[in-house]
C-alpha cells in the first residue's frame, strides 16, 4: 500500500511571542485570524510585518498565530539571499545558532538576536496513521514527488502527534525545485 | 566505482541571437567576454539586459554568449513568479509553446514571442566518460546529492558531446533546495 501525503508549500513566515506581538502592534494586541491552516489551531493573520536584513527588505510577511514561547522566523535560502543572511536548516523550535533579524510592524519594531531559519522539511503525522504505516516520530524516511522535475528527498524527519493533521511541509525553494503546482501528493519510502 | 560529476548552478541567464544583440547594444556591436565557463566556448559577457514581464522587471540579466540562432531566455520558477509569466520546464533549445518577454538593452528593446523557460535540469558528459559509465545521449538518470539537504533528482537527462566538459547544470531553486554551496558533486544513479 502507497504511502501517500500532501505536500504543502510553506511560503516564508514568522511566529510571534505575545511580547513581540505588543511591541510591533500594540500594548494588548493580539492576531486576528485571517484563515485557518492544516495544521490545527495555526492560522494565517490578517496582520503582516516587514523583515529588515543587512541587504535588503522584505515586506508584509505572513505570521502565523496563536503567539508562541519565542519568536521565529521561517524563510527559504532564496530569502536569506535577499534579505543578506546565513541561516542553517534546522527544526521548528530549535533557533539556538540560527542568526536574528530586525522585525518591524505598525508599532514598533524588535530585533531579535536569534529566530532565523530554514525549515527542515518534515511530515507531519497523527498517531493512527503513523501506526497504521508503522513509521514512529523522528523517523527519517525518503519522500517522492512525480511531476515534470519529479525528485525524492532524502532525510525528511516524521513528526507524530495527535495535534497533526498528515501532511508534508516543504519549501518554496523546495517546491519549486520539484515542480509542485495545485494540489500535490508525495509517498513516503521507508529507507 | 562511483559516477560523481561536479554540480553547477545555472543562474537566470539569456542566449541573444546576433540581430537581437544589434537591437539591444547597437548596429555591429558583439559580446564581450567577462569570464569563459565550464562549457568550452560558451562566456558570461559584460553586457546585461532588464527582463521586463507583466508584473516586474528583473534587472542585469546575465548574457552568455556566443550569440545563437534563436534568443533564450532561462529563468528560475522564482523568477517566473517575480516576473508573472509561466513558462514551462523544458530543454535548452526547445522554445516550442514556451512564452515571450521584453528584453530592454542600453540601445534598444526586443519582444521576443516565444523563448523563456525553466531549464530542465541535465548532465553534460564527453563520450569518453559516457563510455566508461556506459551512458549514451539522452538517457535518463537519477543524480543524488548528499547535504544538509540530501535528495535525489529523478529524470535527469544526459548530454553527450566532445564540445562538453562533465557537469550537472541545475537552478537556482533546485539548488537551494539540495542545500548546494561550494563545491559540490553529484552522483549518477543509474534506473
Amino acid at each position: 500500500m502507497k504511502k501517500k501525503v500532501i505536500v504543502e508549500t510553506s511560503a516564508r513566515h514568522i511566529h510571534l511571542a505575545k511580547e513581540h506581538i505588543e511591541v510591533l502592534f500594540g500594548k494588548g494586541k493580539t492576531l486576528t485570524v485571517r484563515n485557518m491552516l492544516s495544521q490545527p489551531g495555526q492560522f494565517a493573520s490578517l496582520e503582516r510585518v516587514d523583515l529588515v536584513g543587512p541587504k535588503k527588505t522584505i515586506k508584509n510577511v505572513l505570521i502565523i498565530g496563536p503567539a508562541r514561547k519565542a519568536t521565529q522566523v521561517e524563510i527559504s535560502k532564496t530569502d536569506a539571499r535577499t534579505l543578506g543572511v546565513d541561516p542553517p536548516v534546522k527544526e521548528s523550535g530549535d533557533i539556538d545558532g540560527t542568526p536574528g533579524i530586525k522585525i518591524v510592524g505598525p508599532a514598533g519594531e524588535v530585533t531579535i538576536d536569534k529566530g532565523v531559519f530554514i525549515a527542515k522539511r518534515h511530515i507531519h503525522l497523527t498517531p493512527d496513521v503513523a501506526k497504521e504505516w508503522n513509521l514512529a516520530n523522528g523517523d527519517i524516511v525518503m519522500l517522492k514527488i512525480n511531476s515534470d522535475r519529479s525528485l525524492i528527498f532524502d532525510d525528511v524527519v516524521v513528526r507524530v502527534s495527535e495535534k497533526y493533521a498528515p501532511s508534508v511541509h516543504i519549501d518554496t525553494d523546495e517546491a519549486n525545485a520539484a515542480g509542485c503546482s495545485g494540489e500535490v501528493y508525495g509517498e513516503i519510502i521507508i529507507k
